[in-house]
Formats: C-alpha cells, structure tokens, sequence
C-alpha cells in the first residue's frame, strides 16, 4: 500500500468553474506560484499524512460541454478567481489536461442503454489510469446540480438496476449516478460534491460495498451553510433558543441560473434544510431562497437572520452576510477530497467516510453536522490513516 | 462533602443590571414562572451533575449605590429585560435579597486603611453565611469596569501586600482586588465576571491557594467575543488567511458610558483583543471600538467585518451584526458560575479553573478560546465533579 | 367649506393592528399623552392648514372579526407596539370607538346580491355620519390584502357593474371594491392603505368622478420600499448603474401568514416592483421574497443588496437592513391620509389625489415614487389648499 | 465667452489615486473605450449645456511625490480601479500627462519664503495654460487630507497674510491653502476635493472676490456621507425622530493610513458630522470611527446603525453597509467639477458656487445637504448657465 504514488483525479464536469480552478490551482501549487491557502490537507498537522503530493495529482474527466479549459480559465481571470499571473503561470499545462477530458454522458445524446454508457465512462477511466499507470483514481462529482430524479423499484437492488439499465433507450439513472456506477465498475472510489442522486442508491451503495470501495459526499459546504454549522453551535451549547433562522442566497453565473430554477434547486434546498435542524434539535421556522444575479458573475452571497430568546425570553438576533467566490471557495477541498478519499481507499476503508462530513452540506456517514467537531472528526480520522 | 446543600451567591456590584437580573431570573425559576433558557447549567447533559439547585442558591452582595433592588427590576422591566409578568411573580421575594446587601467598597469613601476596608467586606460575608449556613459562597463580580490600575511592586508577595494595605490612606488594590482579597480571607471562591484586576495579581493567586480556593475569570464572554469564537476557528480549520478583522460595539445604559471612556475601556479592549489573535493563530489588523449610544438602553450591538482571501488570494468577506440585552446574556452564566464554581469547591478544586473558561473572554488556566472546545472541555470537566 | 369641522374615519379592517394602532394612538394624541412622532401632518410646516384637529376625528369602521378593539390594544401593547402607559391613559375610551364598529362584508356569509351587501355598508356609514354630524367622512381601507381577483367585463363601465352585482349570489366585487363602492355611495371619499383592488376599477373611478369625490391610494408606503424610494435616486443622481436589487422582507403577525401566501402575496410583489423599475429608469434584475416568521411578532424586517457599477466598470454594492414595527410605521399615515383627504374633499378635489403618492408604494394619479419629490410635491399640494 | 474652448484641469496631488484613475477615465473616455457611468455631467439633461467635452479637457498638476503616472495606474489595475484593458488603451496618452506634472509644495522642502514658492507654483500654471492655448484653468486639489492648521490672526485679511508669507522660513498656510492663492493669482478657479483648509480663509475668501473668481469646495461627498443625505432626509420627511447615528468607516490604501492618525482625521471628520446634524434638524448621538484597514486596498466600505423612534415611541433601526472603490466614486466628480466650475467661471459667476454642493461633504455657499435638493439645486443652475 503506497498513498502517495501516482494517484488519478476523474473531474466529472470537467469544465465547469470548480473544476477549471481546482486544475488551475493544482497547476499553480505544483509550479510554487501560489500559497495552499484554502486546501486543509496542506495544514501542518496533515504533515504526517501519506497524502498524494500536488506532483502526484493526475487529473481527467468527462464533460458534456466542449469549451477548451484554457478558455474556461481565462473568463475565470476575467471574473477575477484566477489571477492574471496565475494564468499566465499555467497555461501551457492546461493543455496537457485538456488532452484527459472525454465527453460525458447526457440522456439526451444517449442513444444506446444506460449499460453501454456506463461502461463506455468506465473504460475512459480504465484507460486513463492505465496510461498513467495509477494506484488508483477518485472519481468526483462537480457537474451542475441535477434536477430531482423520481425514485425506481429498480434502484433498490443491484440486479433489478442493471437488468433495467440494460434496456435500449431507458434511462434509470440520472447522470450523477451512471457516473458513479461507472466509476465503482472502474474500481474507483467515488465522492459527489454536489446535492445530486449520485451514489446515493441502495443498488450503488450494495456496489460499493461488493467493490470495497470507499464514497463520501454530497454537497459541498462552501458557503451559507458552513457559517451556518459554525454558529449554530454558539446557540445550542449556550442554551439559547433559537426562534427562526432566513436565508436568502444570492448566486451569479451558471449556478445562479440553475439553481434559482426550483426543480433543480428542490435537492439543494432540502440538503440545507436537513442540516439546519440537526443543529439546532430542532425544527425551526426556516425560509430559505436561491436567487439568480447573474451580474454577481462568480460571486455568491448569503444573508440570513437569526431570531433567537434567551433569558427571561429576552429577543435578540444575529445576522450575518457571506460574500465568496464559489470556485474559489470549492476548488481547494476538491483537492483534498482528492487526497483524502485516495488515502482512504489505499488504507482499505470502504464505505461512507462519515469523516469526511466536514466537507458536506449532507453528510454520508454521519449525523455530526457541527463544523468544530468535523474538523477535530477530520483529524482524528486522518491521523490513523 | 455535599455540593447540593445551601450555598451562597455573592454579588459585587449587586444592585447593577447584571446583579438585577441574576436575582430577579432566579427568583423566577425558583417560582416556575420562566424556562431555564441561556442557562447552560440547566441543559440536560448536566443533569447527573450535584449542582445547587436553584432553591440552595441565596444571594447577598456588596455595592456602592443604595437605588433599592425592587426599583432597579422595574428599571429593567421599563427597559424590556424583565417581561412585567415575572416582575410581578418575584416582587415580594426581592426584598427579601434586598435584607443581604452591605454597602461596597469605594476608595473616595474609605477614611481608613484597605486592611481594614478589606475586614469589612470579609466579615460581611461571614455573617451572610453564618445567618444562612451555607455550605459555601461564591464571591462574583460583576460591578462596572474599573479604570486601569497600576501594577506595584507590592502586588508581587502577599507579605508585601499586606503591610501596604494596613497603611492607613493608602490604596493599593483597586476595589476588585480588593473584593477578591476579602473573599478569600471569608474562605469564599471567587469569580471575576469583568475585565478588572480583581484576582490577578501574584500576591492574590497566592492567597487562593494557600486558602486552597478555586478562582475563575474574567470578562463575561456575552457578544461580539462571544459570536468571534465561534466564528474565527472556521477560517482557521479551513486554511483560509483572515487579513483584517474589523468590529465596532454599541452600547447604552451605564456600560456604555463607563466603556466608551477611553481609560476604562483599556481593560475590556485588551481583553477582546487576546482572544482574538490566539483564536486566528497569528496577528491580523483588527481595529475596535466601543461607543456610548445611551438610546439603546440595556440593548447592545455589535457589527464585525471580517476580511478574509482564499484559493489563489481570492478576497472574500464575512460581516455579521449581533443585537442582545447585555444582562439577559450575561445573568444566566452569573447563575451557571454559581453553580460549577460552588461544586468545583465542594470537590475540592484549587487555582484557576480553566474548564470555565468557556464563560470567558479572557479566561485564566487556559489559552482556549475556540467556543466549541470550551464547551467540550466544560462538559469532560463537569463530567468528572 | 370648514375642514376642521367633525370628520369622520372609517376603517375597512378596524380591528386589524394597523386600525388598533392609529385608533389607540390617536386617543392619545388627543389625550396629549404622547408626541405626534411619525405624522407627517403634525409638522409645522403643515400647521396653517385647516386639518381637522385629533379632537374632531371620529372613528368607527368595519370589520369581519369581533375581537373587541381593547382585547386587540392589549395584544399590541404585548406585542411591543403600544407602551402599557398609552394602554392605560387610553383604556376607557375604546369602549367609545367600539360602539362604532360594525360587521364588515365577506363573501362567504352574505346571502344576498353584492348591491345588497352594498348597501347596508354605505347605510352603517351615512349613520355614522348622521349620529356625529359629520361633515364628511373618510373611507380608509386597512383589511388584510386579498387574493388577486380576476379581471372581468364587467368592471368597465358602471352601468354593467351595478346590474352584475344585482344579481343574487354573484361575486363581481372583492371585498375591497365593495367597499369602495360603498363608500362612493355614500359620498366618501376613499383611501386605500393596501394592494388590494380597491378603486382601481374603470367603473368605480367613473362612479368616483360623478360623485365629485377625492380618493387615495394605494398600499402603504412603510418599509423596505420607503427606503429604496430614497435610495435609488442616489444612484440615479450619481449616474451610477444598478445591476441588481435584491431584497427578502420577514414578516410576522397575520401580515405574513397572509403574504408569504403566494396568491396573496402576487398584488403586494407586483407593487413593490413597479416603482423600483420607476425609479431606476430601468428594469433590472430584482429577485424578491416575502417570508412568514411568526416569532417576529408585529415587527417586520428587510434585508436588501444593491449591486451597483460606476466609473470604468467598478463594481461595489450597498446593502440596508430596516427592522421596525409596521403598525407603528402604518398608524401615523392613516391618520395623516384621514386629515389630507379630508381637507381635499372640503376644498372641492375630486379623482386620484396624486399628491399623495408620498404615502404609497403604487400610487395613484402620478408617476413620481422619489420620496424626496414626493414629500416637496404633498407640502407645494397643501400649501395650496 | 466660449465654455467649450481648451480648458485646464490642474490637479494638486496629480500622482494620487483619485487623480490618476481621473486621469486614465478621462483619455477612456476620449478614447471611447468606456461609458460615462459616473459622471453626471454626462447625463442628457445637461447635454444642451456648453460644457468642455472630454476632447477639450487637457490635465496638467502639481504633486509632491514623483511616482510616474503610468506606474500608479498599473498599481490601480492591479487593485481592480482600472480594468486591463482600459490601461491596455490609453497607455501610450499617460505619458503625454505625466509631461505636465511638476513638483508640488511641501513646507519641508521649501528654503525661501512662501511668496516665492506660491510664484513658482502660479507660473507652472500660467505656463501650462499659454503652451496649451487654455482659455481658462481649474485648479482641483485631490492631495491627501492635511492635518489641522492652526487658525492665525494673519488669515483674517490679505494684506496681513501676504506681508507674513513674504518672510522666508515662515509657514502661515498649509500647502492647500498655498496651492489655492497661488492658483487664483493665476486667474484661475479652485476647487478643493478634501476637507484641508483650502480657500476657506478670510484673506483667500477677499481675493477670490477682487480676481472675480469661482471657487467649490469642500470634501468630495462619496460614500458613507453620500448614502446619509439620501436617507437622512426620510426620517426627517416621516417624521420619525432619530436617536442615534453610529458609524464606521474601514479605508485601505493611503487614505486609511492618512484619515486613521487622528490628527489628519480631524477636519475629516468634522466634515461628516456637520451635515448629519443640518440633514437631522438637530443634534444627535452620532459616533463615528475611521479605521486604517490596508488589505482593503482601494476599496472602502462604511457601516452606519439608525436607531430611531416612531408612532407611540416604538423603537426601530436601519442599518447599511458601502462598498465601493475610493477612486471610481471619486474621479468621475472630478472631472465633472472641472466642467462644471469651468462654466460658471466662463458665464462669470463668482464666489462660492453653493449650486455644486451635491458633490460635497461640507458644501460652501450652501446650507443644503440632502442629496435630492442638491442634485435638484444643482440641474436647476446648470440650466441657467
């Protein structure tokens, strides 16, 4: 077992906004350019780790769109995530990344079975790893948030999903999951970033298991919620009562658009909502809203208020506003996902890593929703690896 | 040994809003009439622990007005601190603490030597004890913050202490230390709810433990530290670089007017300050300011701009505004020090008790201000009582 | 012509907290126990207009609730908005304004045609009018906003209008048209403080102009609008280009159990659109939400974000938070628009009093929603009556 | 009289930030690569104005430090003022500016009495306006806010004053003072963009008046100040009674380093406070706090609580955050004042021009600071030119 030989990063959504900065940023930190700042398995107390070094990150991917990384890169300078001298730093690796992605899959494009698609998915992988001769390869979700997808009988079982999967023209799963279904027949753990189904199937979860693959997700914490999971606490061990907690989320680019969008947007909804209550032991009065303000480009901001009693019910409130850019928030934990999860699977965990949670709006594994205790989770997990 | 048996409560600066509303919220619980909210003693985790029940709790105290208690509730109740209806359910029972405060300590007022001040206060907590027989007293103090006072040789050795005190005209404690020296004397704990010297000079913390007393302190953590120490440990567990950390304080009624007066707020600023750069782990710019707004009453707020960068130097920001009755805050923690140091006494604890440190901005016996590792470690530690 | 003779005010929804309040407030203006803070007609520049005195404004009204008018004083004064003193000063002379209430209309307990209907409301305010001599009485609208009610042929001219609601069962009318019309019949004029359909009827506004009648409207100017009325003319001014506006409004008590409702919540959004696009100059991106948070109370907050462009580009933002009681804020203005109505109608104005627009986020009878020039338009509009 | 032949813009501190981004929008917008966002003289309703188009304005100006201007304007990009492409445009024209500059004023430097160095100053002006054919020049001081300067007996007249800067060694004005005579002995108008004393001296105030000359001032109204008169005049309007108005300013860059030394704060913050008080109509609690934040860079961002009273006493609140770039708020009204002072100089107005208030914090000749009049004020001139 050797964690930091070659390992292999298999971007799903290979040229979105995450994904362009986390390649970008890895290239950068390989060149010296920039500080790990944002990346927590660069702190010291990692040092210990046997994590894949920044050299040993391969990076490739599936995309449904086309735009050439290097462009994706430059409208993310322009949108002020990439630094003018970081860019220039990197760009003639990104072209070596470039040449790993491979088209992804889309019902709409699909003309075969699901099962001829999977494995199509899988064999880029396979190939991929091959070609670079890796240990392993997580395979990690970062395409567009989908919209609900109804749930099967089929997904109940891992026969019934593949003999459905089977059938020309039937579409069982949604993107997320043949991709994580794919990455499982590959070998690969799998981690999904974003509120997508994913591997979140009993069929999958079953495959996983049979793989004695390690998975971790879903959805990243990066904004509203991580202040959230950090001040909530602050109320409860203080035995304050909280009242009411709003929210409203103001998002630019193509997350904007997707998600103010309220089909889409139902999972990601629901995936914050869940948190919110574990926190505080109880239900509260939580309205919560996704805009689209397209002119904030690759900013998001959120503001909430929180409405709390204290003593002799006294009134009181908190309000905070978050203003980030959302790549450049996600980006850095996508690496140590990467690093992180290939130490998991190399050290032969398999499974939900619950100690990953620290990352996750909706944690797998885990019930601990309180940012303090993920982190000290996090070390402790990590300092037996 | 029996940490349940009758146990006193005594206020320095009892007829203050804090004081007030400690008194009038325990005559409250004690009669039923309110929940046990911001009360964090009260939480079912500590169920098992023998705490005085607030029936054991009786309050006496010292302080340098004589406005009569009934009349500083009916303050607060015009102010919305005390709802009208608790008022009346404890008007009677208020006289019957009014019976137990002595008049305070004032150097403008002390034709004597600070030994014999100091007799006075001493003998006056003897006697409360002696009337009631109470197992125990802790000695707390949360009367307004003093100017600065400067350090003399004579703090530095009890014997040294000791003769300058009998000098007759001579001042060489400020009132809190005076208050914590007499308490000690009386055989009594004694807990510092305020930045002033109180206990912290070598000569005091020397008599604390030959007397073998625990001791706790100082500065209530009830707002904008209190919000910072559940905040900052995010960006620190997520490697992201705070730059600059910006807050500004609004305060009424007399705190307000005491703090805004640049030489008593030394001591409260110096205090928020410490905890602030131990939190982030490294010095940033953290300009701080504490005005008097006397139209908020006995409201206070604060509002902090963090500013912070990211992934390849993003630059992203964080401000939140918190609004609070300072004494709805801060009365329930009175109670639950009370409550721990009183038992941390019956089991015989000496020194600085560090575990409370989560009630304070500047805690003694410990460098942790992270809020949810203080409220960790007070758990473990009330655990093991 | 005498405008300071006895005037009527009859309040559509007069049990409702912003007719509790302006009734309880304007008992104790004239009681002389509280300063006119919030009327605008107060002011001295208004004060050589002959506006009815507090002394000779009598109010009844109407109402679909029964909960006596002291039991809803009681409730507000609970709820923070009126202060226990100003309950007591005021106590017994709401029983007063109480015998003047009487039922009001709902669809679903009236039996007979809306002409019907009709016209025992105009009788209960002809009677009203007759008992107090008054000189005119004015009709003010302050019920719950209604569901968007459709638009029919009928409500074009008036002759169809009257022969539609002459049939027995048929609902043409919304209680607020209704009411409207009422009030015309009887020779009111009519003021409405809400988004509700009201006059705004080609066939009420003929039936206004026959009658010679002045009327006002609509929906009451309070809060997050009043506020960007001010402020988007700073951007306007500065040749600044506004990119996006969006805005969240909290609200508690029945308000926002109404409103959060979305078919209810459709007349209140749309009139709060209108007039940004207005000021602006242009549409732009404005998401915004209306959220129910009952523990709020009688309070009301809004949180909005301003992103805005300026010189070569620059991209930078305001944000406002407005926290207030919005009966508080609503009280003052019923009262003012009872004296300017009234003093219109005495000097012989008829149709849409557009110098009134000051009042309203949707006003009638002008374009102009800048405070600013609205507030020169009401004081130039006065002066000359 | 021709207001559209050649005129001068001669900048005091012409290397700083303000006068540099002035100077890279103006060759901009000459060079049609940006819009005039910004820049009110640019909006249609003055367009029948003859004003100096942006061809006509040729800049010339003093300052004390020699940085080359196309250096401060990369630094500016670097800081996100001057967006890349707009440096990429008129980079080849900074060069020919960078040729008018010359050697500012500083008392530290200069050997021989101030007569000489207001002679030497007046000539690099008067040289500048015969190379370029100007028909007239203004002279606008961007230059860093000065510290207080004593008030001197010889200030009260000219013939004291300028017997006192005959004597060599002797400082009797600041450098803006200086700047400000030495500007209207060369014929020339003056407009002080900073709170330093400037003109607003007796003895400059008389010469003003024999040369026949305009002059503006003082102290550029473009952030917190900005968003008060917008919304200070909404409670005045309504009647509502402010309590309090808190504020707080975090500046980065020089500002921060020059306005946070209290000394240099000084006249700055006098600036602010003595509008809030005429916009109030009375005094109120008003603290306010200037903070050197540097990794703000060029932005600034100001934090401003309203507590205020409504109807029956009800207490209410706004809040609201700025966040601009010092330098885009800024330039535009830079290079609006020298179209606008040119003007009136060239229709031979003289004295105070109280009509360009709304660009000021502390307007001269003008009582009015509520931006909707002044703006209203200053359309109302501008038509009359």
């Amino acid at each position: 077992m050797d964690a930091a030989a070659p390992t292999g990063l298999w971007l799903i959504g290979a040229r979105g906004s995450v994904a362009t900065t986390a390649i970008t940023g890895l290239l950068a930190l390989r060149a010296g350019v920039v500080p790990a700042t944002g990346c927590v398995s660069a702190q010291p107390h990692f040092d210990e780790l046997r994590l894949p070094a920044w050299e040993d990150l391969v990076v490739g991917g599936h995309d449904i769109v086309s735009t050439p990384l290097a462009e994706r890169a430059a409208q993310l300078s322009e949108a002020g995530v990439v630094p003018p001298r970081v860019l220039d730093a990197v760009r003639g690796r990104l072209d070596t990344v470039e040449s790993e992605l491979r088209e992804g899959y889309h019902p709409a494009t699909n003309s075969g079975s699901q099962t001829d698609a999977a494995r199509r998915l899988a064999d880029d992988i396979t190939d991929f790893a091959r070609r670079h001769g890796l240990a392993r390869v997580v395979v990690l979700n970062v395409s567009s948030t989908e919209p609900a997808f109804p749930g099967l009988p089929e997904h109940g079982s891992l026969e019934a999903l593949e003999a459905a999967m089977a059938v020309p023209g039937r579409t069982v799963l949604p993107p997320s999951s043949l991709a994580a279904y794919a990455a499982l027949r590959a070998g690969c753990s799998y981690v999904d970033f974003t509120p997508s189904t994913g591997i979140r199937l009993p069929a999958l979860e079953h495959l996983a298991a049979r793989q004695s693959l390690p998975y971790a997700g879903s959805d990243g914490k990066t904004g509203e919620t991580l202040v959230r999971s950090a001040l909530a606490p602050l109320f409860a061990s203080r035995a304050l009562r909280v009242r009411s907690w709003a929210g409203t989320n103001l998002l630019g680019g193509g997350d904007g658009l997707t998600l103010a969008d309220s089909e889409h947007a139902g999972s990601k909804l629901a995936s914050k909502g869940r948190g919110l209550a574990t926190l505080l032991g109880e239900d509260v009065v939580a309205p919560l809203h996704i805009d689209n303000v397209p002119d904030l480009g690759e900013q998001k901001m959120a503001w909430d208020n929180v409405s709390f009693e204290g003593f002799l019910g006294a009134r009181m409130s908190l309000q905070f506003t978050w203003t980030g850019y959302d790549s450049a928030l996600a980006a850095p934990l996508v690496l140590d996902l990467a690093r992180f999860t290939s130490a998991a699977h190399a050290a032969g965990q398999t499974g939900p890593l619950g100690a990953l949670g620290f990352y996750f709006k909706d944690p797998m594994g885990t019930d601990e929703h309180r940012l303090a205790e993920q982190a000290a989770e996090l070390a402790g997990w990590a300092a037996k690896l």
